[in-house]
């Protein structure tokens, strides 16, 4: 079975660490989210793509989210002292992929040939694509002003109150030739679960995008990034109370809608289901180390197996779902 | 008394230390070599400049002559594993000096400027001007062919047999107006103890570099590199045998020809005093700490001095000299 699976950050590269373990390797695809990237130092950072390579390559920092483990900071007190621009932890390790990046970028090569040697380099055997070649960048819409998605993140430590999120330069961009193949090629597509305004939405907002994933064969899979009423990383929760939305699952649902074919909600949410239009796995969505990743994972595949066969996934609220739907 | 020290590296860098506590705050101007410029993970490197800068300001390693003091490798390890070019040894603390310089260059400011910046925020009262802001870039002809200057020195280990040496670029390059003011302003010019071919010769090499040394009316003071037969650091001595020179600081004498008004000559080769046609001050040139440094700094000012007033410098064989040059 050809997985691809849509992630942000750290619930997401979570998410697909249990994924890769749970599939024979080369069978998933990652599709990743590059409206945070941004230009800092003169590089090209995009912290996604690297929290995703770094988790799947199992060297980053587990109790960060961020960056890699056992981590160094020895340049940015150096550049703190030249009077450069320290707010964003840029590790010492971790400086080496965004320097070989931006030097290959530079010599016109494009973001998902770059992603694919760095990928390669550490040992990985999933693929990792950007979600385009073509620059994307997440502005955050706030009571303070608009933000570029790092300075509202990092810098203001998402405490600015959120208006609305737009994605720059969505609307001219292309989907790379490896997006268009692992689209096409996948017989389950899962949206980890990752922020759905700041790390779904960017991929989802590329038009071409959207209409092959609407168009794909394989059924689409949603991970609940909200369980129990609050985010487990990050301002997801935050940003829907701002924005007028239902901190809740089904928020994330509703906006997922034509494209979802099923959902797994945290066992903390269990009474929702019958509230969910779409087949419905519910299980522990909280993973706190590579067996309950691995585990979501492989529950997550024999969940989206059962839809690809057309057949319902799991007891009576799943029928009762799949009839609905 | 405004002195203006032309510099390369280690040699030139120990001087330079030694003129600035000699000195008061301001008064001294350095021109350093930028021929050893390159192009490295993308970043623009200028190890002449960064060796005096670091040296200056005190935080240069000792052991090794480059680079910063308790310095580490964690990007050039992580680097290393990412497939990355690993030959040439940039630490954790180096690279901020080194990206910032490249976010600047590609702003569009000056390399001088920039390195105003530089040496300022590491709280150099020294100015330090590159010798041009126009790229000059040194090529090493062996008999292994055409190297750039750093893979002939670093890579290859300055093993290869010189034939000679070229400087990209010199023809066209630029003067900044700073370094045309600081010729201009200064009432005594001292050639480092620099290695002649790969350190002062590039710098001489823009036509109107030379032309502007030559039409000053500062004297001109060189310290000699080469002591007791050998260079004391680099491959000075080397390179001369291989080009068919003689290893004696009656070369470096020779190469600065029309542009000496006197010589520091060591007192191993006290001996050679008759045979230099210019005033030359016989002295310890090997420096070792900040005292030796500062000592030599300081006899190179009063010999300086001394020529600016037109007097004899020294001894007998000075009187000679001066008489017949």
């Amino acid at each position: 079975m050809n997985v691809l699976a849509l992630a942000g950050g750290v619930g997401g590269a979570k998410l697909a660490t249990g994924l890769q373990a749970a599939l024979p390797p080369g069978a998933l695809t990652l599709l990743v989210n590059t409206g945070d990237d941004f230009e800092h130092w003169g590089l090209t950072i995009c912290p996604d793509l690297d929290t995703v390579i770094y988790n799947l390559a199992g060297v980053n920092n587990p109790e960060t989210g961020w960056g890699r483990a056992e981590e160094t900071f020895t340049t940015l007190r150096a550049m703190s002292l030249l009077g450069g621009e320290d707010w964003f932890g840029l590790g010492d390790q971790d400086l080496a992929i965004h320097l070989r990046r931006t030097e290959w970028l530079r010599q016109g090569i494009s973001l998902t040939e770059i992603t694919d040697r760095l990928r390669r380099s550490l040992g990985i055997s999933t693929a990792v694509l950007p979600m385009s070649d073509t620059p994307v960048r997440t502005l955050v819409h706030t009571d303070e002003g608009d933000l570029p998605f790092q300075h509202y993140f990092v810098r203001r430590r998402c405490e600015p109150l959120v208006i609305d999120v737009s994605f720059v330069g969505a609307d001219e961009a292309q989907m790379s030739e490896a997006a268009q193949e692992a689209i096409a090629a996948a017989d389950l597509i899962v949206f980890c679960p990752s922020n759905p305004y700041l790390s779904i939405d960017p991929i989802l907002s590329i038009p071409e995008m959207r209409a092959s994933l609407i168009r794909a064969t394989a059924p689409i899979v949603a991970v609940t990034p909200i369980v129990g009423g609050s985010a487990l990383k990050g301002p997801a929760a935050k940003m829907m109370r701002e924005m007028g939305q239902m901190i809740s699952p089904l928020t994330v649902v509703d906006r997922y809608a034509d494209l979802l074919d099923g959902f797994v909600l945290d066992r903390q949410d269990a009474i929702l289901r019958d509230s969910i239009d779409v087949p419905v796995l519910v299980t522990n969505t909280v993973m706190t180390d590579l067996d309950s990743k691995t585990i979501l994972g492989r529950e997550t595949l024999a969940f989206g197996a059962l839809l690809v066969a057309g057949a319902p996934a799991q007891g009576a609220a799943l029928d009762k779902n799949v009839s609905s739907s």
